[in-house]
């Protein structure tokens, strides 16, 4: 895919970043349309946000990740007001006694895509063309940055009643389980701000160019959707994806645990699926789908999403309900990830699956 | 009682000092051995604490407590090193951007007199004469400082790994919530430094003289054990207080609960309450003591200590064993804790019972 760098986010633009957003974010990061509505005013009030190359920035520049965290569940009733996230930033820049030079997000995601956009916009601050993990991820250690001996510490985190906490962690597992622990306290969600990080260490660190793929995949989501077709063979042609399995929701078992949205679905066939069923397991994410068998069709790092079988619009985790009738769609996951430290920090045995990895080329058929 | 203002702590005066900590611990604050040892190393090697009278202190002079926080059971079994008080000290003091003038004790206790005194000799700091609570008590919100509209924020954690956390919470109850999940992440017991105050704030805020009375009260314990005489009888005499019950324990019911040692401990009586029994309730501290017919004997947050029948020895909950033969023994609170506000922030309905505070002279006929 040809994908054409943005630089700069107008309110026009969050329609499609949202989506693309939500595309990448496999089922997590949050849901699409309240991260849209947040960004647009922030633009509204503030003028649009411009994006730059990390290439562009400075060594010494001071480039700040902002990000919700916490069950998606929750943050469809507890909607941030959109100065939280603005505080975690101020926070974290008083905690360093220095100011953000860029804004960057540590995932792909209808809010974690979002967010940052509207925090950038407020502080009058570009936002970085890359993210974290080329996709979401449940835990804040699961960023490229983490593979690069990236601390993600100092990290603040703050919520709507005017809590925030500073953490310092030895390291990114253990900010990991003090910040999810403080987010259950902080009401199941809480806005973050962590990874500061140098612009030499992020042109080292990060994933490029995440913005501008969101930014297309929405463009492509909502070219077709207009056109009356369902997305899913352009963003197959376009993202060297594949059609895995078309059905409609049989069972939803998911609970809020651990502050995360955890469970699994189960699809019956629909068209040349019928017949056959698969489980979607998640974790925030969607992490593992497998054949009634056993046999495993994708697994994480690989992005497994989920899209509507009329419009092609993704669904959440935490929006899907029985009688659903579905796409799911896969992807192969950034290099990075399926390499010996990727697999560990986000391999299927590190989410408790007893698997060994296996890139969905494999499982089906393509390489 | 008399108690002769103390102006120095030496290496000899710890072991009085301690005892006399575990003694106004109600069976909390932890245990008297170990923070004695670290007290009694850090003055070997610093040398002795200056005692001040909050009076002497400037009025902008900066005052900051530490102590440690978690379940005493886990205490006994993860000593701390001795530098993460010092470096949650040090963690605050950057935070403010302002050295500590004194070290503070928030609450008596076997480790909760001494390891400030450890701090203070290796910051080469007095101590102020006083403490938040007269006693020990499970939450921290509960000091006279809260009452005063004092707040425990910013509050720092460190633990034996290195990990730090700054708490700022809207209230002292937030605070506690966020600490205590804080603290079972880091393995059930955290060093910590909150309620920084200015020298006028602390004239207003906190328990005058806690340190000379717990130096008084362990100078008493020892001195009748050396002339092999129970101390409960000079206790008693001196402190205003009243022997409630003597007898052996035949169950002890103990978890490790949310951050706390929460159970209980019934007693079968012997000698003069010989056919009686009696239950102790306790959440870190004895919260509660009641006869078999459920009629209480002294209850939060009038101060219930168990006492070894044969030395006068203070046992903390987390030492109590089946067999050991007990003197159970009361006495009154601060006056500032049977106030309105204070039976608020530790009477025995915020503990769960369905009580109605009363005192314990009046339970036992004493007024």
């Amino acid at each position: 895919m040809t994908v054409k760098p943005i630089k700069i986010i107008e309110k026009s633009d969050m329609a499609d970043i949202a989506l693309g957003g939500a595309f990448l974010g496999t089922g997590g990061g949050g849901d699409p349309y309240i991260g849209k509505l947040m960004a647009e005013r922030a633009i509204e009030e503030h003028g649009p946000v411009r994006v730059l190359d990390i290439d562009e920035m400075d060594d010494d520049a001071l480039i700040i990740p902002v990000a919700m965290m916490g069950a998606p569940t929750v943050m469809l009733e507890k909607l941030p007001k959109g100065t939280e996230a603005a505080n975690a930033l101020g926070a974290l820049e008083a905690y360093l006694g220095q100011k953000a030079d860029a804004i960057f997000c540590i995932e792909a995601g209808g809010l974690n895509s979002t967010i940052p956009v509207a925090v950038a916009a407020a502080a009058k601050l570009p936002i970085i063309d890359g993210d974290g993990m080329g996709r979401a991820f449940p835990e804040l250690q699961m960023v490229s940055m983490t593979m690069e001996g990236m601390k993600a510490t100092p990290m603040v985190m703050a919520d709507d009643k005017g809590n925030s906490i500073v953490i310092n962690a030895v390291d990114n597992l253990a900010t990991e389980k003090f910040a999810r622990v403080a987010t259950i306290e902080m009401g199941g969600a809480a806005l973050i701000a962590l990874y500061p990080m140098t612009g030499r260490d992020a042109k080292k660190g990060i994933l490029r160019g995440s913005m501008s793929l969101i930014k297309s995949i929405g463009r492509i989501i909502e070219s077709e959707q207009k056109a009356n077709r369902n997305p899913v063979d352009a963003l197959a042609s376009e993202l060297n994806g594949l059609r895995l399995f078309e059905g409609r929701v049989q069972d939803v078992d998911r609970r809020t645990e651990g502050g995360f949205a955890r469970g699994s679905c189960q699809l019956r066939g629909l068209g040349a699926d019928e017949g056959d069923s698969i489980t979607l397991e998640f974790q925030n994410e969607f992490l593992l789908a497998r054949r009634a068998d056993g046999q495993p069709l994708a697994m994480t790092p690989d992005l497994i999403c989920l899209l509507d079988l009329e419009t092609g619009q993704p669904i959440t985790t935490e929006q899907i309900r029985y009688g659903f009738r579905v796409i799911v769609f896969g992807l192969p996951s950034d290099p990075k990830w399926r390499s010996k430290n990727g697999l560990e920090l986000v391999g299927p045995k590190y989410f408790g699956y007893e698997l060994d990895y296996q890139p969905i080329e494999t499982l089906n058929g393509r390489a």
